[in-house]
């Protein structure tokens, strides 16, 4: 019999659970005793006290720790924009590690509308059960609109894993790198491949923690004041990355790089790419499943390090290094926002985890119990 | 020690429990062989698949076994307009409840908006993860415009609970009461105090099984033609009720009915009222937890047959008797709506669960594990 791909693994998994999640009572109600204390009457009192004392809803209501897993399925893992339907099973994944990873009960909502004033409007109603949104598989440059006008208007806390999980992960995956290599941030060429959800949160981390050279390349090349196609979002870009307003493609743009960071797609990063950059190459490669370069062919054209979305390689940047601690954190402390400032101290704590970083160990484990806990130390 | 009120054992349950529900995934994530079945790359396929195979979501995803279960805090149990906070307790332990009685995943959602507009647009918009929807303690007449609107753009089932659910318990405990009586639903008067959700419902429910003089009481008095200060929704009332086209009070309402059914709320009706009726009256004192007049006083007045919400005196007519096992029906046999038949069906076969009606047992108990099974079983 041959292997199974593990595409027919996944297909028949999620055929035989039926749904990757339940919702279960704390408690059981097997009397009329029990229904009077959890239902009527006894949860009347509790409506009515919370009616009068709003402060202490987090004390008697799953508000706590609850995290809304929001999608419209417009950019779904790597499948692109593949609606509502085809999101579910991703955000049910997302429930589980939120669970599995910090105890947090998340449950998904995907969307019938693509539309941003909807989506915002959508988000904020359905908000007051919930103790935080993770905003998830959103496509740029809609989520960049959505996610800071629902900043603006939420009480409670807000994050686009596709940007900011991402962003802190690399981070802290790219300071153990540089560190490896020898090299400081605040000196290195980094250049970023793809001005996504990604891209964008990852060039704006690391310029906020002292990285002055950062390239941003889009399908129509480097990121500079000079273009004229740029929406505002990549504009924000410009003006923050390629301090010597340098144009030109990708090759233009790795030449020289000490980094280069894949957050696009498979074949955007060549042997020859690799060959032109500084010593010591760091190749962080994250299109999933498929990443920008193999990380055999990669090593084999000079890489130094190389990271992947891949479990089957060494050095896996996967975002559950990321949520679960994050907000887990967020929820314990009611913090209100997720700031720049906490998303790079979570970059800089999860780095330290490893004790001593080397080419093939550069992140921690995602099974690595340490994680959430130092993560949700720093969001405070 | 003095005993402590249901209230003080309501509100002290809910601040030590912090919530009543939780989310479980049903695997655990613990290897990395699991996180790429259920998370990437494995999720990725069954996602892709489902993209182009819409009509198998139920087949693979929680949609086939949930229900949301939505509220704008308007109209809480007896409590009025709490708002989306008070209401949060409620709706867990109606999470609770769908689980335990019929195995049902339902979230609660509170909403931080009470426009009508705004509330259809986001049930719409977050219908696609759910294989139903519970509206829940939405105020008339605000719930009738939504449940109408939602029902011509959803292509899941909804039912507004505090409408629907409670006019087939009613109706089945009704049913039993009059066959006690020796009574016939058609020949008899049955007067409904109270034009709201429940009192609109059950009016419509018991006119469409062939009750041909029904009369609705609303705080203005009688619902008739002749009245110029009616809604929409009692106009259509006026239109199907009331055949003589009276006038009046309550008291002019009651004089000689057989039926008395209270969804208002405690002294709306009195002993005098009970004097006034036809023999063997039948009375239903609904308000909770304080219903229209105490059994005792009613029994005493000359009720034949008096029923209530409460589970301290008999014959507690209770929402879980009805939307456990509809909603289950509905997920089971993939029912696009919940007409008018199927709550017809639904009434009768939970009355006829009571083997032999007797004035002191109309209706089965809420723990009678045959009910959710019943009323399923017709739901199709």
């Amino acid at each position: 019999m041959p292997k199974k791909s593990i595409a027919a693994i996944g297909i028949a998994a999620h055929r035989k659970l039926h749904g990757k999640i339940v919702v279960a009572g704390k408690k059981r109600i097997k009397s009329l005793n029990d229904l009077s204390i959890y239902y009527t009457p006894g949860v009347g009192a509790a409506a009515s006290y919370l009616a009068s004392h709003k402060n202490e809803v987090r004390k008697m209501t799953i508000k706590n720790n609850t995290v809304a897993i929001v999608s419209d399925g417009s950019a779904v893992l790597g499948l692109g924009n593949i609606g509502p339907e085809g999101a579910i099973p991703v955000m049910e994944g997302k429930a589980m590690l939120f669970k599995e990873f910090a105890g947090i009960d998340a449950w998904p909502i995907v969307l019938d509308t693509q539309d941003v004033d909807e989506i915002v409007a959508t988000v904020k109603n359905i908000a007051p059960i919930f103790g935080g949104i993770n905003l998830e598989d959103i496509s740029a440059p809609r989520c960049f609109a959505i996610e800071e006008r629902l900043e603006k208007i939420l009480d409670i806390p807000l994050m686009h894993d596709d940007q900011h999980g991402t962003a802190i992960v690399v981070m802290a995956g790219l300071l153990n790198a540089l560190k490896v290599a020898k090299k400081s941030l605040a000196k290195s060429k980094i250049v970023i491949i793809g001005a996504g959800a990604a891209g964008n949160a990852t060039a704006k981390l690391l310029v906020q923690a002292g990285a002055a050279d950062v390239i941003v390349i889009d399908s129509k090349g480097i990121i500079s004041k000079t273009r004229t196609d740029l929406d505002q979002y990549k504009k924000q870009l410009a003006q923050i990355t390629n301090k010597n307003n340098t144009s030109g493609d990708t090759a233009v743009a790795v030449r020289g790089a000490d980094a280069v960071i894949g957050v696009s797609k498979p074949g955007t990063i060549t042997p020859y790419h690799i060959k032109t950059m500084a010593s010591r190459p760091i190749i962080f490669a994250l299109a999933n499943p498929n990443p920008e370069i193999l990380p055999t062919q990669a090593k084999k054209a000079g890489a130094y390090i190389i990271a992947t979305g891949r479990s089957d390689f060494p050095n896996q940047i996967n975002n559950v290094l990321g949520f679960p601690g994050i907000f887990r954190g967020a929820l314990d402390h009611n913090i209100k926002k997720i700031t720049p400032e906490i998303k790079l101290r979570a970059a800089y704590k999860l780095a330290a985890l490893v004790k001593k970083p080397t080419p093939t160990n550069i992140i921690p484990s995602v099974f690595d119990k340490r994680v959430a806990k130092a993560t949700a130390s720093v969001v405070k």
